[in-house]
C-alpha cells in the first residue's frame, strides 16, 4: 500500500486531516499528485448523509487536476510529470451497451465514483481527492490540453461536463437561445460554455442582483425568477434551458420559458421531480435532466474549453480551509466554486 | 337559432336526449349533419367533473364525421354535401406565436373546445358532437380525404391526432424502435400508425392476453409489464413509447424501456407526474407529453391514414346507447373505440 494525507469526514460539518492508503499500482494504473480540487455540491451531500450513515469511511472530492507521479507497468498515455485531471467517476465495466457507447457514467453495472464508490476489484470504499494523492486507472485520467489553468480546470472535471453534456446532446449552436437558470458553480459554466457554442444566452436569477455579473460572463441577457412581467414576456423563448438550481423547487414557470419542442435540462436537482403534465403538453416541451459525462465527452469538453479560454471562476482556498469551503457553499456564499489548494498537506 | 337534437349530460353517468340551440351560420360557419360520433375517454372525465359542477350544460363529443349541411356567407372551402370530420378544438385566436405556427391546439388564449369551450364571439358554452348537428368555424373542419370510412375516422380526430403528433414530433420513421404503453383507444392507433411510418412496434400490455391482438393491428411483438424478466430484456430499446395509459401509474417501469437520447411520451394521462431525476439522468431520457393537434397535423394525419388505409378499430352504437357505451369504456370492455350512429335522433 501507499500512505498519503488527506481530508477525511468525522461528522456532517467536520473534516479531520487523515492518513490515508491508496492502492499500490496496477498494470494499468498512473498514481497521480493532487494539486487542485474542487468544491462540489455533491460533497455536501456526501457528507450530510454521513452523518446518518457512519460505516464507510468518507473522503469528498471529484473533480482534480495534477501531475502524475507514477505509472502502472501497462501505462502508455501518461508518462510521470504529465498534467491529468480526473472526474467523478474512475471505473466502469467497459463491455455493456454504454460503456461500448462512450457513456460510462450511464454503465449498465454503475460506474465506479471517485469517492464514496466501491473498487471493482478489491471491494474496498474510493476515497476523494480532497488528499494529496489519487491512484486512478489510465482510462479515468485526462491530459490536461495545453492552455488550461490546472486549479481553473479542476470545477470542470464535474461542475462543466454536466453542464457540457445536455448543451451538447441537445445540439445547442449558432442561433439557438439558451436559459441558464441559476448562476452558481454549474450556472456559470453553463453561460460561458453556451455562449462560446455561439448561442444566444439568458441567465434566470431569483432577482437583478447578479445582472452584471451575467454579462460579464458572457450573457446577453439576465431574467429575474420573481419580475412576473419578465418572466411573462419570455415564455416559449427558449430552445434549452439548463436548470442548475440544487434545491427542490417548482419546474412550471422554468417548463414555461421553453420553446415549442425544446427541452428543460435539469442538472442541480437530483431527487423526485413533480410536474403536470399539461406543462410538457402545451408546446410539446420536454423534460430531462443530466449528470457528469462519458469519457469522450469529457475530453471534448477539456479541448473546447482549452480552445475557447473557459475556466471555471474560482475561489482558491488552502486545503486545511476546507470547512471554510464547504460552509460558505452551503451559505452559497462563493463566485462560483471553491477549489482547494492541496499542497498543504505535504 | 337553429334547433337541433343531443345527448345532455343530467349526471355523472346519464345524459338524456334533447331538444338543442345552434348558432345562426356566421360568415365563416358551415353546419354539420354529425353522423359518427367518437366515445373519448376525456367524456368520462367531462361527466365525472359535471356531477361535481353542474352550472353549464354538458353535451360531449368531440371526434365527429358527418356532412355539410349549410355553408356561411364567405365559406369557400366546402359546400353543401361535402364529408368532413371535426376534432377536439373549434376555434383559436389566430395570431399568437402557436396559432401562426399552425399548433392552434397551444393557442396561447387557450383554443376553444368542441365542448365545455366558450364561444370566442358570443361568450357561449359550447356543446359537443353527441347531437345531430353541430356548426363550426370552417377552419376548423377538415376534408375527408376519399376511401376513409367515415365511421372508423370519427377517432381519428382526437385518439388518433393524439398519437400522431408525438410520433411524428420525435421523427419517427423506418428503422425506429416504438413501443406503446396500452393497447386501447389511443394505442391500438398508435400501432397502426408507428407500423406504417415503418417503426418496428412493440406493444407494452399488463399481461401477454392482448398478444394476437398486437399482432393483428400490425405490431411486431408484445411484452408483458408484468413479466419481470421481459422487462429487464428490453431495458434502453425503445427510441419512443407512447404511453398511453389513461390511469395514474409510475413512469419509471416505462422509462427504463427508453434507449439513450429517446422520449417517453404520455397521451393518456393528464394530471401531475412525478418522476426521479435519476431515471431520466441515466441516458439522457426525456419525458414529453401530447394531445390534441394543431390544423396541419391533423389534415396531414387524415391523409396519412387515407394512403395507408388506416381507421381506428370500432363498435358502432345507435346514438340512443350512448349510456352503455360510457359504461363500457369506464370498465375497458371496448375494442378499441366506441362510436355512436347520430341517425337514431332523426
Amino acid at each position: 500500500m501507499r500512505t498519503t494525507t488527506g481530508w477525511q469526514a468525522t461528522g456532517p460539518t467536520a473534516l479531520r486531516r487523515t492518513p490515508l492508503e491508496r492502492r499500490d499500482l496496477r498494470p494499468d494504473d498512473i498514481a497521480v499528485r493532487v494539486d487542485y480540487c474542487g468544491v462540489c455540491h455533491t460533497d455536501l451531500h456526501a457528507l450530510h448523509a454521513f452523518g446518518q450513515r457512519t460505516e464507510a469511511p468518507l473522503v469528498p472530492g471529484h473533480e482534480f487536476t495534477g501531475v502524475v507521479t507514477g505509472t502502472g507497468s501497462r501505462v502508455t498515455a501518461f508518462s510521470v510529470g504529465d498534467h491529468v485531471a480526473v472526474g467523478n467517476i474512475v471505473d466502469s465495466c467497459g463491455v455493456c451497451d454504454m460503456c461500448e457507447a462512450g457513456q460510462e457514467n450511464f454503465c449498465h453495472s454503475f460506474p465506479t465514483l471517485t469517492y464514496g464508490g466501491t473498487d471493482r476489484q478489491d471491494g474496498s470504499t474510493t476515497l476523494g481527492g480532497y488528499s494529496r494523492e489519487y491512484v486512478v486507472r489510465d482510462a479515468f485520467a485526462y491530459a490536461l490540453p495545453s492552455g488550461l489553468d490546472p486549479a481553473a480546470t479542476a470545477p470542470l472535471m464535474c461542475a462543466g461536463v454536466t453542464v457540457w453534456e445536455p448543451l451538447r446532446s441537445l445540439g445547442v449552436g449558432p442561433g439557438s437561445r439558451v436559459a441558464v437558470a441559476g448562476l452558481g458553480g454549474l450556472g456559470h459554466l453553463a453561460v460561458k460554455m453556451a455562449v462560446a457554442l455561439g448561442a444566444t444566452t439568458t441567465v434566470i436569477s431569483r432577482t437583478h442582483e447578479k445582472r452584471d455579473d451575467a454579462l460579464k460572463l458572457g450573457a446577453h441577457d439576465l431574467i429575474a425568477s420573481t419580475d412576473a412581467e419578465q418572466m411573462a414576456a419570455a415564455r416559449d423563448t427558449f430552445d434549452v434551458v439548463i436548470d442548475t438550481i440544487s434545491a427542490q423547487h417548482d419546474l412550471a414557470p422554468y417548463l414555461k420559458l421553453v420553446a415549442m419542442d425544446g427541452t428543460l435540462s435539469l442538472v442541480g436537482y437530483l431527487g423526485p421531480l413533480t410536474v403536470e403534465a399539461m406543462d410538457l403538453l402545451v408546446g410539446r416541451k420536454k423534460l430531462s435532466s443530466a449528470g457528469s459525462g462519458g469519457r469522450p465527452a469529457t475530453a471534448e469538453m477539456l479541448q473546447f474549453c482549452a480552445d475557447h479560454n473557459i475556466g471555471a471562476d474560482i475561489e482558491v482556498l488552502p486545503s486545511s480551509q476546507v470547512e471554510t469551503a464547504l460552509d460558505r457553499l452551503r451559505r452559497n456564499d462563493v463566485r462560483y466554486r471553491f477549489v482547494l489548494d492541496m499542497s498543504d498537506l505535504d
